[in-house]
């Protein structure tokens, strides 16, 4: 038994102390699925809790299920199950709206409390709606603030001095994987009196997190990702408690204000992270959220940190060793402390045609304009065998040159 | 029988041409639902596609049913479906966000379009989250905008000048169901050049709406009222051809993009009403509510509008005659074209426990503060026996002043 071979992997999924978890999510038979950064898989009991939802809850329930189904605590509920995965206490975080519209609500809080200062900075490589929102906020605010779009997230340093208002990074990279230092580049900001927001949408759930720890002042994440809450499942804002009821959001829905049922004609917003609520949140997709959080119970994040390097450490080593020669660049970091829980490979002329040659024999990985074959490691549920099995089947698509057949060049968005 | 028997409901049920659409709906069997207009009833359809979306979709599909089950085109397909129910074309609504996310974007743009005039007209009894959203865009603005508040739509005239940049106002009021002219004040603010943007919210699947008609700018509306599409239900925008690409929306995010899958560094808007997006949609409760919408397909909104009206008329008739003499004043228009779907009464001092005792009897209202009791009819699922059944509960309530009883005061919130 080579330490690459088929056994090997089904050795450590044996040696797996999470291996018990994936029995909880539902898994296609037919597909291995490394997309989870994407879309994470359905938790099992999600769709008794929508039954129940929709049935009980609503059909019976009807308008009164605000109260006696509690609803209306769905969005603290929630921010306080995604507290302890991101390092913060429960009453700092909460559900709301898209990561797109909370980025929105905490970039405009974050420019108010610096308003002599003008610079936002934000990486080159961002993922795209993060620096389309401020763009957004940067023309509707239209008070000179410029976006300085770093290069590297290694020229953070450089670009720091004493008139940056906001440095606004994601802490995974969607693209490379790449995961930032979040406690020194929050250090760095504040240091020049910055403030910081980070996006966390590939990170909460897949590793560590210690944002109380760092100082950090805002951050956003994703339902929909590793914290498998169902397509397009609210997202969720962190906010200082330093901040709460300090500082102005400006999508200043009811759920904001101190005291919604009371119908004040002057919008007052709560002292608490309740501030950075808006308008009804989705009761039924949440929650499927909140459903989904419930996994998370007994699970120790650092084991969870510990399989997605061990698997993800797995998926490089299989593909160096069998996909060479075959025109794979790896383009995540081999050092830990700048992993994620994915691995990204570009391919200089066929990065789709194989991606979709994976996908029609069962493998789901993803596509990344304008080469980049991104596939993600949830450790719920991703097994060592499923590595293995994956890689196999990457390598005899390249060698057998399977990817190169019209059929697999047809591009279409891929989501 | 007298035109106010109970056999009188029989007949008019008898004789109700949308009968046959209350067995599409759950409704539990030991409650009378006349608050349709805060939350919908639950379609019978609904559970059926989200269980699909849940297992099929999510759980089989996984991210490739962004393409395969068509999540990716959930907003324009629902928007589609709400266009005809507010006389539109369907490439002008699309399903997005909440009710006031859409009212930020909208005012937003609407400002944006008029940079040099600075007052936004409201009316001072305008559902109070459209009026937060409205102080949120003019702090955000800071360019000297200016909030007047109208006491009543009477004064619209008066309160019109050149100087208006945006008359921002509810078209039927959540308090008393006053109707708003929308032809005439929306041809007013056109003559002094401002813009209007109009909230359905409790007029989308009520009444009759003619928005292409009547020239209107921009509207937004909720999908969990007369829409029936769940509790928090995604809210839908309508903007007309005209303003199509041509106007700044700050929530920028990805799915505003012409072309969001393509990654590209810089925002460029949709020229579609897809430039009204913003983040990631949430599937599930899209999901429900398109099932919902399937409902209309063969529904003729003028008979809704004659059984909303005919129903509203017996409820009045009803307790004008029954609960003379106890306190209750109408507040609601009895003039048909001031008259939405619901109707309101004050009482001097015991709104709150009538309704908390009503409730406690199976008739579903609501309350509105100071005074108000309220009571929605849904001409989809609400008949005239259960019009008859719930002044019959009421009158009981009144004349034994069951409501003066300790439990109905102990006042808690209700949504």
């Amino acid at each position: 038994m080579t330490t690459l071979s088929f056994e090997a992997a089904q050795e450590k999924d044996n040696a797996d102390p999470l291996a018990g978890l994936r029995d909880k999510f539902h898994l296609p038979e037919d597909v291995i699925y490394l997309d989870g950064n994407s879309l994470g898989a359905l938790p099992k009991s999600v769709m008794g809790m929508v039954n129940t939802a929709i049935t009980e809850e609503w059909g019976n329930g009807l308008i009164r299920s605000w109260n006696d189904a509690d609803w209306i605590s769905l969005p603290q509920r929630i921010g306080g199950k995604i507290a302890p995965l991101i390092g913060s206490t429960p009453h700092q975080v909460i559900m709301a709206d898209s990561t797109s519209v909370n980025l929105f609500k905490t970039l405009s809080a974050a420019c108010a409390i610096r308003p002599s200062r003008k610079k936002i900075i934000t990486e080159k490589n961002n993922f795209p709606t993060d620096n389309y929102i401020a763009q957004g906020v940067v023309q509707q605010l239209n008070q000179g603030h410029e976006l300085v779009y770093i290069e590297s997230p290694d020229d953070i340093t450089t670009a720091l001095g004493h008139d940056v208002a906001v440095v606004m990074l994601t802490h995974v990279n969607y693209r490379d994987g790449r995961m930032l230092d979040m406690g020194a580049i929050t250090k760095a900001a504040h240091d020049v009196g910055a403030l910081i927001i980070w996006d966390l949408a590939h990170s909460a759930g897949a590793v560590p997190l210690y944002l109380d720890q760092h100082n950090v002042d805002f951050a956003v994440g994703c339902g929909y990702k590793y914290l498998n809450g169902g397509p397009g499942a609210p997202a969720f804002v962190y906010a200082a408690d330093r901040h709460l009821g300090q500082v102005f959001q400006p999508l200043s829905g009811w759920f904001a204000h101190q005291s919604p049922f009371a119908f004040d004609p002057s919008f007052a917003p709560a002292t608490t992270i309740d501030q950075f609520l808006c308008g009804t949140p989705s009761v039924l997709s949440s929650v499927a959220l909140n459903a989904a959080l419930d996994l998370w119970q007994d699970v120790d994040i650092d084991l969870v940190r510990a399989k997605s390097l061990a698997l993800t450490d797995f998926f490089i080593d299989l593909v160096e060793r069998r996909c060479h020669g075959h025109g794979l660049t790896l383009i995540t970091a081999k050092e830990h402390h700048h992993r994620g829980s994915q691995v990204s490979f570009t391919h200089p002329e066929a990065g789709y045609a194989i991606i979709a040659a994976l996908i029609a024999d069962g493998v789901i990985g993803d596509f990344r304009a304008p080469n980049i074959l991104r596939f993600g490691f949830t450790p719920l549920y991703t097994s060592f065998c499923d590595v293995w099995l994956a890689v196999d089947k990457l390598a005899t698509i390249l060698e057998n040159k399977t990817w190169d057949q019209p059929q697999f060049h047809n591009r279409k968005t891929v989501t």
